[in-house]
């Protein structure tokens, strides 16, 4: 129906109305003191998201001119990295790495599976003469629905070398914990899109002291994406450069509805639509792609045998106005994925499971009863 | 008074309400059809603004994003260039290009006089090896109300050298004529809250078969701004990173309105109110800033004298909540700068004349009859 279609994508994702709304006022000038009341309000708002002292800045761009940011302003020519790749971001931050001529090691685990901390601990062992200088790796790792244990992966880190965590956050920041202070991480950058429950267009990178020793060192060319330049407004409430004005407002709005709601009742929220999203698809017969317990708070991908994955994905959309996300690359057609981030309620999750039951019903593939996927999501959501 | 703000500043300019409420609907996925669709269209729309049959490529970023990609994506660690600099932008790009490691070479002109397209001739033609890979010039320089002679100086580059120019038209796109094929322009450079009428966040690049070509050569590191992703993806009617959606649904009816309007009349109108507004204030016996001839069709800076330029803009903005732009760097306090760029009728000219009128009337400034300045205005509204 017009109009009526329901993003359960891993972004954009839905957006609140008087988010929405907030968008379609007039611009006030970039300069003016109204805006920077905007600038200051946000920036503490950010500091609140990432749990950190550390300097948050917002960047107008996408999540990858955020982590791309990140790398950057932290390295120079020839350094060496270690990039964690086990999906289609992970290779991008390999893509990145290497296009500004720096000296990368990969670390690899199949799609669908997380990355190992003993991996990056017996590379950081090895590397006794501190050769090097970033850990770079993807949290929540959309194209697969698979959560990498930063927590850990961060303390081999920190127990085995002086590199700096630069850390993908896009899909994990505001769906589940990162303590970036508690836990150490140095860089951070996330996208607007996504827990944020804004439309795309603004991505921020949260820089600790570290990450600004490190940033001293850096000789990457770059200036829209040179952090200190956005270091220096912040600090007067400002931006190096014309800001996405009308995306700010929408930002206040977010953020100021987020701290309403509280941070450990947005990660239960997500963690119950997890788990509830989970037990459903398993109790209906289907089989979950992402390895057990590795399941990103913000997606859950879905690997039907004997079903081609697009045409489930497809009859949803016709008949139920739900928009899932597709498997990418040699995924294509092999997995489908259900997006819970952000703006998400119990209504969300409970419809997409029984369009799933339905679409499964009609297809003539649903193996068990109709109604045992919905009941075990029922379930789980009045118990958890 | 609250939510009355007029905003006669370089930009962000004035959004048309229907603008303004297409942003407010909900995203829609960035890689469904309904999304390819208002890529292709925008994108053919964008070649109708430029008048060109090159590609126009859309990137989720300032305008400073359009050109640091124009300059990133065609040139070489090392490579010559000449960089026109009179007034902010200008020294901006200079500051780009050897961000860069390029080895420039600046022609210079007062802020507030034209560069000179024979100071590039010059140059060029004792460039006899065709060292000097790029000319990199603000068309419009938005801190002094200057409009370079683009079209001379493109003129010298292509009469003297293989060169290609590289043309920041952030706040002239959409003013005034700037025919990239007829004048054979490289690379085109804008932004989305000047002439586009919508809130900032996106920005334009136009690139020719010729910018494309030095691109094969070009070999500075870049990801976000890479601008052969964005070719490979406009071509599927796409996006390489995820846009700022609801700024395209902005731009789509934004450019609707602009081909609604045509160019011809578009400029006709910027032409009518950048005269209307140069007499007014000639009238009231205030100073143009800017050389006779050679004001922008974006903005006019006025020079009062024995007057603090800041206490009339303050007047303005608390007086009549028209907001202008104030002098930058070394001109702060001493000019004061009228946007008459985009969303910009009759009643905007006579409102800020008049206003100004009034101020310097209550201030004791006003050397002539009150009057005299609004009546020459309306006079070249009447018959222009």
């Amino acid at each position: 129906m017009q109009d009526k279609l329901n993003l359960m994508i891993p972004g954009p994702t839905p957006v609140p109305e008087n988010v929405l709304s907030s968008m379609s006022k007039h611009p006030i000038g970039h300069r003016s003191g109204d805006f920077q009341k905007i600038v200051q309000k946000t920036t503490e708002q950010l500091k609140w998201l990432h749990q950190t002292t550390a300097d948050v800045l917002t960047i107008t761009g996408s999540g990858t001119a955020a982590m791309e940011a990140g790398i950057i302003n932290t390295l120079s020519k020839g350094d060496q990295v270690i990039c964690g790749d086990n999906g289609k971001f992970g290779e991008r931050w390999v893509k990145v790495a290497r296009a500004y001529g720096l000296d990368v090691k990969v670390v690899k685990a199949d799609w669908g599976t997380p990355l190992d901390p003993n991996q990056f601990k017996r590379i950081l062992e090895e590397d006794t003469n501190e050769k090097i200088k970033a850990v770079i790796l993807t949290h929540s790792e959309t194209s697969t629905g698979v959560i990498n244990d930063l927590k850990s992966i961060n303390n081999e880190v920190k127990n085995h070398s002086k590199a700096i965590t630069i850390a993908d956050c896009v899909t994990s920041l505001g769906a589940c914990n990162i303590p970036m202070d508690e836990w150490g991480i140095d860089v951070i950058a996330s996208g607007s899109q996504k827990g944020y429950m804004i439309p795309p267009g603004l991505s921020f990178v949260a820089m600790s002291k570290r990450a600004w020793e490190a940033n001293n060192q850096s000789n990457l060319p770059k200036f829209y994406l040179d952090l200190k330049q956005y270091l220096k407004t912040v600090n007067q409430n400002s931006n190096p450069f014309t800001p996405a004005i009308n995306l700010y407002f929408a930002l206040e709005a977010s953020l100021t509805m987020m701290q309403k709601e509280g941070l450990n009742n947005i990660f239960a929220r997500h963690a119950r639509h997890q788990k509830a999203t989970q037990e459903g698809i398993k109790a209906m017969g289907l089989n979950l792609f992402t390895k057990e317990n590795f399941g990103s708070p913000a997606i859950t991908a879905v690997k039907p045998e004997n079903i081609d994955a697009e045409s489930i994905r497809k009859a949803i959309k016709n008949d139920f106005d739900i928009l899932l996300a597709g498997g990418q690359d040699h995924l294509k057609g092999k997995i489908f994925r259900i997006g819970h981030l952000g703006f998400v309620n119990n209504r969300d999750i409970i419809s997409v499971i029984s369009a799933l039951e339905s679409t499964l019903d009609k297809m003539g593939k649903l193996n068990v009863p109709t109604g045992q996927g919905i009941a075990k999501t029922i379930s789980v959501l009045n118990n958890e």
